[in-house]
């Protein structure tokens, strides 16, 4: 890190962060969707468009949206094939033993601490959804990249609800105060 | 860190533990049999005794050892109750938003690399075997760390499980060379 | 993590992390020291109570509270020689190779992002002000975790500086807005 | 992760790395030189050759082999022109915002514990020897991800050192046993 210049606006880098996961298919209700699946056992009043909220949220965090630019680029990059081997091959095959995927959905996971590690894991494993959608190599379609981040940001949203609602359940049930992350 | 004088051996703090795990109820073979759980799927050919040997080999890594023994400490403090609250509270009630149980499992996850963390999250959630023991309060002994713990152990074993085999693969059926991590 | 009951507010844990770094001899403006140490080469202007606030708000996050809680515990219960060796040890040395109060450290520097990593280990290693005083054995008390917990309190308000100083500067040098974190 | 068929060999994919590094101008004697500025205070009999042995043994491992190819190629291709708009001109610029050099450099740190971060902190603030010209942006060529990457390496390599010298120093001066990792 060095330069401190601005030259893009951090508007401008959330709208193309929402940009480009459309333009990779991804509809953020399917996102709220992840949500709802991993966190509708605990709270059963919950609905849609509370996890879509919580969702969009992770959405103007700087550090996710890094991630997800970089990620997707990384799988454009693949599906173009303009990248060299023996780099290209692993993302191409989702290679096993590759996991910087993993690191970027990390890197995601970690704004909202440690407790979205859980969730993440187990719908990286489960696939509902989604997920599933993302992971089926038919298409054509590299999403090595995209379908951990897509899990990440679900995870990190069903924490952040978490947070909001102990805080919510503290100040009484009638006002819908938010923490501010 | 500062001092770098040896009064403890690496020896002695890998027997310690060993012998804290086992005091805690942590048979080897049932973390063993969690790796198994894991991999069984991609390995058919996978016995219990392959396992084993790689859940002895995370065991002998200092940062593993590190927070293994830094959890057990934790929960038998806590339930000795030589803790202040809110602390002594958020580990007894294994509180939601109480993370550091999960920081402590990352550390011994990164060991191995970002390829075990969707193992880890998968069982800490579907909870086979022993961390379904362990995570039952009826007994009342508190594992807010060790099952955590535990979970990080097998899923970094299934990792290492998974680098030896596709270097045993490169190099030939015939052999079973280990890398050296 | 498994009880979702609400027995503890978080005003409440908010408060005890504040009072407990008060105990240990931590003044925030000496934190606000530290980044302003870091950060008045970039921004001329900044003052300590722009950089005291920064802190404030780090210090209300839960998982920063987690870790603070956490490593004062473990200091003071090293103090009191209420654990095991070698753990105990290790503490008490503040020994090269147990990193875990690098990890609870990592754990607060996370949730601002990777920016704040280099920040923490240059103030780690050069110690300036607070971070000399804490590192000194000769007051009997131990710090092992608490000079790192600081360190990366710092750390994380330089890097919640640097978001807000750049949405300040897109938004025109006139107003003070704040971003949520 | 998905498939586990064995396309390209593990041995390939080190020699890679070696070669990439080499092609963006790292001498690894360099990257040695930066482990004896960060321990030669420690341990005053240190050589270089002991230094350059731990940098080698560190670029053995996949994850880190993982973390450098990713970060070069995408260097290149910034370099290249070949990605898109806001994250071309943040890489070209080292944006300070943008931490996923400091993401992929902690990838790596993390294979040797914790340890290692108060290190690379250190020297990618002070920025000795070879850290210093990478981070020269007069040359034309984009390092912003090469030289964290570095320093993550030579961080790492000094941490495997402690580690084997305090085993040496268990085991007698006359030895020079190794550790495996």
């Amino acid at each position: 890190m060095s330069s401190n210049t601005t030259q893009i606006t951090e508007d401008a880098i959330h709208a193309t962060t929402l940009a480009w996961m459309q333009d990779r298919g991804v509809d953020l209700d399917e996102v709220a969707a992840l949500v709802l699946y991993l966190q509708r056992d605990f709270y059963p009043d919950l609905t849609p468009e509370e996890c879509r909220n919580h969702v969009d949220h992770v959405l103007t965090k700087r550090e996710v949206q890094n991630a997800i630019l970089t990620g997707i680029q990384l799988d454009r990059l693949a599906e173009e094939k303009k990248m060299d081997d023996p780099l290209l091959d692993m993302i191409l095959r989702d290679e096993s033993l590759y996991g910087i995927d993993e690191i970027l959905a990390t890197s995601i996971l970690n704004v909202y601490g440690s407790i979205g590690m859980t969730n993440y894991g187990y719908i990286d494993r489960v696939k509902p959804g989604i997920l599933s959608r993302l992971d089926n190599k038919s298409s054509g379609k590299i999403h090595t990249f995209l379908d951990d981040l897509v899990g990440a940001v679900a995870a990190s949203a069903a924490s952040r609800l978490s947070h909001n609602r102990k805080m919510e359940q503290e100040r009484g049930a009638g006002q819908t105060t938010e923490t501010g992350s």
